[in-house]
């Protein structure tokens, strides 16, 4: 199963692809998305749509992985990647790729046995799942292998025992 | 001017396009665009991006038109309205047509005189400026005829008097 893990925003957006077979997992491919500072907001989010876009088509994976959006957080912040957001599910959709949403908490919680873990843990058991070739990997790029991995192993438990 | 106003949501979105000429107003056609309730989000914002494109394809508008997201309201409600809005922006700039955004406030403002104004105000102002044939209105209908409005007004006033 390919999995494209994202980790949405408008500024920066992380992307991973996890290929997972039984109990083998691998990270093919991982980065960020970028925009330009300073455009208007409309075309910010276009340029990650067709971004994204050419993602879905160069892998062509079996599910999208993301995150749900933590409603504590600094309301502005939230607005900005929830907009971001809304762009990556609708373009998914529309490239007919199945979306699988988690809570930050899940994803913790599935990688290192703690929902209040922070991101150190969660950075070191990625890195105990998938090899990152000893790179730094900036922190969105970490959010998306996180939350393609989380789908990765849920994937492989049996409904009844999630 | 042709301007497409846009009241996004991804449960109902209110759209309204607006002819201006001059002094002349007209409100040329208006509706909402509903999806349904029980599909996953992604999809349903996906056909939501699907009448949207028919409508910036059958209309052509110069601009479409949009509120900026009021902060201080219920926040997962802002959320849900910021992913829809999200899409909105983004298949504008997909379509060539650029997006003017104004604050609930500056709309108000514009059409009633104050930012403060209620619903039915802006309710009476709106149908003081196009005739909207004695049919009643959803509010996310006349919310995207008063942004509309708000900016064919807008755009005729020059720049150093705004």
């Amino acid at each position: 199963m390919r999995i494209l893990g994202i980790d949405p925003g408008y500024h920066r957006c992380g992307f991973a692809v996890i290929e997972s077979s039984g109990r083998s997992v691998q990270l093919t491919g991982s980065g960020t998305i970028e925009t330009k500072r300073g455009e208007a907001l409309a075309v910010r989010l276009h340029a990650l749509a067709l971004e994204l876009e050419q993602l879905l088509t160069e892998w062509q994976p079996d599910w999208l992985a993301v995150e749900e959006i933590y409603f504590t957080k600094n309301v502005k912040t939230a607005i900005g990647v929830a907009q971001a957001r809304g762009v990556v599910l609708e373009r998914s959709a529309a490239a007919g790729v199945p979306v699988a949403e988690y809570t930050p908490t899940t994803v913790k919680s599935q990688l290192t046995g703690s929902g209040q873990a922070d991101k150190q843990q969660v950075a070191f058991m990625v890195a105990r799942h998938v090899s990152l070739d000893g790179d730094k990997r900036l922190d969105d790029e970490l959010d998306a292998i996180a939350v393609a991995l989380c789908h990765s192993m849920r994937a492989s438990i049996p409904e009844e025992l999630r």
